[in-house]
């Protein structure tokens, strides 16, 4: 068991735009940007207006603003992003989950086993020698009764033949006193609308911790990948050291 | 603390269908039910065929049951049902609000003391002793350091003006160590499409043991509420005592 | 043929609360209204902070007014509301269905005869005697081409042995001819935080004439329904003559 | 004005897949694919067992066949595919747009002026001398009735200063008169599960003509892109010249 203080959060997969080379709307359509996300968001509006020939001369980044700045946010919902999110507690994955119009795959407590796992530490009980030590006597003793629990219920469940079974009826029930802090891992996948609204909502002073440092993590890696999808949110630290983002299109 | 060993589900509220009186295709439709969320499914379903005059002279019950044959389904998410959950850790709770197509309304651990919370126990549990013994005392550790945690914060977080916030900044560290025995309160609603495939995934052997508890309560009442939706489900209990639920329309 | 000026849009169903019996937490708790919407709404705010004994002394209106004003909307999602709308053209049907929380059920012009069928006229057409010409003979054209190619085809299809596809095939492929301004049907049902959406997308000015109609004649009728939820939407007419609504609480 | 008697379907963008170089569990996994939107299905389910090091000695197509072997398709929702459309007509767009899973960017009737636009013209039609004579009456006679109304209209709101309101106000009042058969385009993105029920709903014999080649198509192009999630299906054309498709793996 070792504690772990700060999530870990990797971009693994973007959506990439291929232009077909045998439709003339294509052919006359010219962008300024090679940037594969932003060419699909530009292509999907051209296709609502049928303005391929770009009767404004705007830039990929000018033509993103003006459909964001009237509202027109349907265009980035084309776009998806997957990340990669490890080092963070079961108490936050409860609060991630529950934003609905996001892909999950997460780590299972019913097929996986426990008993070496690791624990989220919150910085605020890390800061008190007491609170540390009633954390830490907490976390061991809910780790020796999974062990002694899943033990005892995967002889009971002995007779059960199949072997997965067997350990699942196990691990379901033993499950039960590992406590909040356990770390899980899950793949998160959204498109970028639903990206900004995650990041809006959970990217503020009054989010809980764990779910911030995602949001803001989030944030820097989309912004590097869709700099005219993400570009208008502000990263800042507040007084208490508090890193917080802020978008200027308030709607998403 | 105490423990806790049967879900408590209570169906709360449920759609309510009323005909306009001024409009002819109403006032041609005939009904032999009064069962109010019925009467919406056969008014949604003869929107789509204009067939108000019944030129078959079903019954409601045959009528819905013919949509459903024809894998039409979607006349049934017109009409929804809320339940009321408690009696459930927030193991239960994390997997429960996975089904993206419901709306969840969930006791907040950021914002309630969880220092005299009940626990739910698994029967796996019960049933032994030394893994009792390992459950009792894991608890009983946590319950005790989360009380240590949340004092100690909340004496830390003293100079944090807004009272409200104090206490989250305190609880949400705290509740780290509580266990995923920890008992959890919902509000529950989804439509009848949603619930019929919540139950079929929920309500088999394959299923956690509370989850499925939870599946088979939800579909003894909504088969009280709408038989005509959910009638075809056949609940049975197998060799193990497990109680599962069983569809004779496959899909959802 | 009959021409179609205003659409027509009745409410047929809501959701309706009951309170259990037999849990204390319904027991103590006392609420200051008999709203079957709004009740279910208090409830579930109140199993997401344990805060049944009511400890600042809200009525139901504060209450909700409270939840929705920190944007704490998603309790308004577990009372839905389900719409009869008539008298509007499939161009309109067409912008409406793209709403995606929304359950619909609509008249199915692959199974239903429009050889009868009326036309939504657009005011600005009917006020301009040579636009209203094209009009009328547009649609007399295209009404009695509807029927030729039904015809003809019922006949080609004539060794289809299943009647009823026989017929699909036919006017699935006549309906092709039938212009926009065809009358459709539809049963169209959502939770209050979608319809709240919807209205605040649909009954602005830079709206389409028939659906900004259908918005506000939606609320109208969920402000009688659910006043705590609706209140804050004012509805009000421009010096064009146009009628629109502006919320109060912009998030939804 | 021309024809149109095949739709055009182009595969425009899909998940692309990158590996972080820094973390254990993806150095220690190897997979034998080089497919982008495979390897990242891959990836999201060994992070919900915990299995990078391959204790089944699975292939990449093997294990997604038995995760969608076993019904665990959530997996497969972590990559996305989005389409370019045209050539099809608004009477199936209308049916497309009805699958609430997917984002549409969709060419606007309010904002684009129709008066060269092109029509689908239907095979059953197309088949029969006197059907196509009245379909061709009918289209000829709809566009002139729009390009006479629009003309009208434009006049009639040339004091409306905002030029781009001024054409909309018109164009969605002359819109009305244009038939079903108008072509349309759109972009439309959804994610593999979502592809999945789209094909198992369209691609059958009791489907639309239209709507089922679009499906055709697609399902053509994702088993090139992503052959261990798409190829159970298999394609085939019944003694009507009606190709369909059929997956092995029943729920999607």
């Amino acid at each position: 068991m070792k504690f772990i203080r700060e999530p870990i959060v990797r971009l693994i997969a973007v959506t990439h735009f291929s232009k077909p080379t045998d439709l003339d709307e294509f052919n006359l359509w010219q962008t300024d940007t090679d940037n594969p996300a932003q060419q699909l968001i530009e292509a999907a509006g051209r296709t609502c207006y049928r303005s391929w020939h770009n009767p404004s001369g705007r830039t990929n980044q000018q033509y993103i603003a003006n459909l964001m700045s009237q509202g027109h946010l349907s265009v980035i919902e084309h776009a998806s992003a997957s990340f990669y999110i490890r080092g963070i507690s079961r108490a936050c994955s409860h609060e991630i989950v529950r934003h609905r119009h996001f892909s999950y795959s997460q780590l299972s407590t019913r097929f996986v086993d426990e008993s070496e796992s690791d624990f989220i530490l919150p910085d605020a009980i890390a800061d008190d020698a007491q609170a540390m030590e009633a954390f830490t006597q907490a976390v061991t003793v809910a780790q020796e009764a999974y062990r002694k629990i899943y033990e005892r219920l995967r002889d009971k469940f002995a007779n059960v033949e199949d072997r997965t079974l067997r350990r699942k009826l196990a691990r379901q029930a033993a499950r039960m006193v590992l406590p909040h802090a356990l770390e899980t891992a899950l793949v998160m996948t959204g498109n970028f609308r639903a990206w900004r609204h995650f990041i809006r909502m959970r990217a503020t002073e009054h989010a809980d911790v764990e779910i911030r440092k995602v949001a803001i993590a989030v944030l820097e890696q989309l912004q590097q990948v869709a700099p005219a999808v993400f570009g208008d949110f502000t990263i800042k630290t507040l007084d208490g050291g508090v890193t917080v983002a802020e978008p200027a299109f308030l709607y998403e």
